[in-house]
């Protein structure tokens, strides 16, 4: 069982989940069971994955929205191991992709066994989400899960393309991190209105907050992936740098740098030089700060729109978690 | 358009696909219309790899199929394009696997590009797939076609895990290709049964045909890999003596080998020496030779399955695709 109780915060994730803590086991034991398979082996690389949950972001989204809308279903359960299946697929495939060795203070499934059972362990995991997802009785759910995987892998080959690109527009940088991060987010919000027959208002009122929120926690992830802590965060860091992903910091600092200041963070973003040089520290911190505000902005964006839902003890988990998602540590 | 008349053989699949000419034609325009995207880069990626399709294996074994079971429906069209999407994904991340470099004499998107971009073109294949397959109105169909890549990727799994095993048992070969390659082709002849609203014993009985044909396929692409011609079979080559896979030739030669034999087909085999040993090389011949009566048996058991059908044309099609399957230079 996963420990949910991982985040220090003044909003934690314990009291977000309270209201659905017996739902989120619910949705990690389907998932265990999804997993099975007859082979030993395959049972040992699915146990190490399993390790790399624990946010439980997309699930908890989910069955908060639920909640919102009326009460958890069966059909949310399952939708919520789906959207999990999925996002492990994609933290698998990320890690060869990145380079990573570390995941969730373990070695990753790449640096554990290979790059290629890393490819096999994310094709068996996205095999096993839409063979669940198939189970539902609503086709056209399957359908649209499976046009946000379009969507997430699209916004995965653009950033693999832009890398290097220090110099990429805000507006593609919002692009990406919409595609790859905010489209599963937004499904997992709207489409559980979607499983509850919402009017269509909820659906979308409830896709503009999952992905406002999936935004802003992109926004923070990068952030913390240049600011952050490998042993607080409990992954490998500073891979953006490395592979040349231009995130939000960089961008805000690029708009105000005059060539020498922009020469210099480039020195320090290539490596080139390892410390970053004094006299642009504090145009940095400005950069991260404005960084901070526009995550902040999304959040907003994203409050507001849950007002179209009634107010429900479940709305006010929404607000809170949206919140959160900017507040967090790792 | 896909060339189809490329194979030379006594039996040509220009005259094994004659019937079905206008219909894989269809599934091709509905395979280039899925894959567009709004971002021009996915398009060429996509158009890469449009570049590997050419066999149509799944498809027209499909499609045949349908024919036999009372005619190619709207739903046919559908599935045989999901599964050649399926199978494009598995080529591209199979090219990541086994390093490979050049694929129908073009090079692979793993090399032309990356292999991280290899990884999510294939991710975004499959997605497109399951967005397709979701499409059909038989939820059913959707979850066998997942069922079956859970079963792919456990092949795969499998194979990766064995890799430097030359001692592999006859049984755990058949396994890992049963699921790798054979469900995959046997999903396509029973499923188009299933669209179809055949009797039971059709949809079972095209399922044990098409999972014959896919294990006497699959031999013989391996047999190929060890004796073939890089351009007239138009991919690398020699990559499963390279990457350590044990195939039929060798678990055939090392059942009647004695040590010193065993040793000179492992030195052979890792690369220690480069030429085969003068001594061991008519064992050689007869371990090829008995690995094409291992196909040819399988190939009997496919037409034996076959003849639950009534006797149509297209029928005597599939017999022949089946016949085709083991007489392939390539």
């Amino acid at each position: 069982m996963t420990d949910i109780t991982m985040f220090t915060s003044t909003l934690s994730l314990t009291a977000l989940y309270s209201p659905i803590v017996a739902e989120l086991r619910a949705v990690e034991e389907r998932l265990l069971g999804e997993l099975y398979s007859d082979l030993p082996l395959i049972n040992e690389l699915c146990a190490h994955v399993q390790g790399y949950g624990g946010k439980m972001l997309r699930p908890s989204l989910l069955l908060l929205a639920a909640q919102a809308c009326g009460g958890i279903r069966d059909a949310h359960l399952t939708l919520a191991t789906v959207l999990e299946l999925i996002h492990l697929a994609t933290l698998v495939h990320d890690d060869v992709l990145d380079q990573a060795e570390i995941r969730r203070n373990k070695p990753t499934i790449a640096r554990m066994t290979s790059n290629e059972t890393a490819v096999l362990v994310g094709d068996y995991l996205i095999s096993h989400a839409y063979h669940l997802c198939s189970s539902l009785d609503k086709p056209a759910v399957a359908r649209q899960v499976a046009a946000c995987t379009n969507r997430v892998c699209e916004g995965e080959l653009l950033q693999v393309h832009t890398r290097g690109q220090w110099s990429l527009s805000p507006e593609l940088y919002l692009e990406i991190i919409r595609r790859k991060t905010a489209a599963l987010t937004a499904a997992a919000t709207e489409l559980a209105a979607t499983l509850s027959d919402c009017p269509v208002e909820w659906c979308r009122a409830l896709h503009v907050y999952g992905e406002q929120v999936g935004i802003a926690f992109q926004i923070m992830d990068d952030l913390l992936d240049l600011t952050g802590n490998t042993v607080v965060v409990g992954k490998s860091l500073g891979s953006d740098r490395r592979l040349g992903k231009c995130t939000l910091p960089v961008i805000h600092f690029r708009r105000d740098a005059d060539p020498p200041a922009w020469e210099a963070i480039q020195a320090w973003l290539t490596g080139a030089n390892e410390q970053m040089a004094c006299d642009i520290e504090s145009a940095w911190q400005a950069a991260l700060q404005e960084t901070r505000q526009t995550a902040r902005n999304h959040i907003t964006q994203a409050q507001l729109a849950l007002q179209t839902l009634p107010p429900t003890p479940a709305r006010e988990q929404l607000q809170m978690w949206a919140d959160f998602s900017i507040h967090r540590q790792r």
